[in-house]
């Protein structure tokens, strides 16, 4: 079982443009260039993100990539349901109805147990992903990180932030 | 992000195995043919469960494969983590590293905070399929299965059940 690299990308990407002022957008180029990551692959997942309602894609020669919503609103499961299309981990096959024991349809009224089970498990895993918010995240990243990381930020930022409509 | 159909497959088995006889076994042929999965793939995770110690490879021309502990002492994360390996789902590629804003390694005193968060929600999942066991399971599978599911079952032990040293 493993998560889409996409999802460590987009959760990055996420932060930085929860980071830009209002209204402001980067490019799936810029994106890819802070994070060094393939811009194909990265615009893959950005298009996922923006179909979810997580980001939005500002078309024209200042667009680029924003967030749909606040920092606060956009948790940890929003984003990897959007890059995993949302299907579970468990992909019950039903192997219970293979085999000498098996018998017609009508002798399976429910889900398989196991299925069941699972399933309850992974609803423990999407709320705990739902307790994860970009805001918290970045905040912390903001007290904790190097401060010469920041800066560093601060100078790329004028050259790639874009205002649509300026 | 997807589980091992191993998964699905050994649970169904280690729940079979819960249901016999103390000391008896089934041949990872018999395990094959009763859910219908190929005999060489579902080889290769009852040795990771033997590997891992949920399971007990029995040699000899009447062993194979038991559980080596009681079914209330099996969880879904054992098996779990014997078929998966171990390995978290998110696997943090530390792009935090890469591109315009990277520095030298004294500059990442911890590990990323998005990598911390997704691993606090896989925390959540782990400790959820810890709480549901085999006994549980296979007591509810009992109770509510059609009977005639485990009339077939009945007809079917005698001829592939083995107890080692008879």
């Amino acid at each position: 079982m493993k998560l889409s690299d996409g999802v460590e990308w987009s959760v990055h990407c996420a932060m930085l443009l929860g980071s830009l002022p209002e209204h402001a957008t980067l490019s799936g180029k810029a994106l890819a260039e802070f994070h060094g990551v393939p811009e194909s692959y990265l615009l893959k997942h950005l298009k996922a993100l923006a179909a979810a309602g997580v980001m939005e894609s500002v078309t024209g020669p200042r667009g680029g990539y924003r967030l749909a919503r606040a920092p606060e609103d956009i948790s940890l499961l929003d984003i990897v349901d959007a890059v995993e299309r949302k299907k579970p981990a468990f992909r019950c096959t039903d192997i219970r109805r293979r085999g000498p024991c098996a018998l017609g349809s009508d002798a399976y009224p429910r889900p398989c147990g196991i299925n069941r089970a699972m399933l309850r498990a992974e609803t423990s895993y999407r709320q705990a992903l739902a307790r994860e918010n970009l805001k918290a995240l970045t905040d912390e990243f903001v007290e904790t990180a190097d401060k010469r990381i920041i800066a560093l930020a601060m100078e790329w930022f004028p050259e790639n932030v874009r205002m649509p409509g300026r």
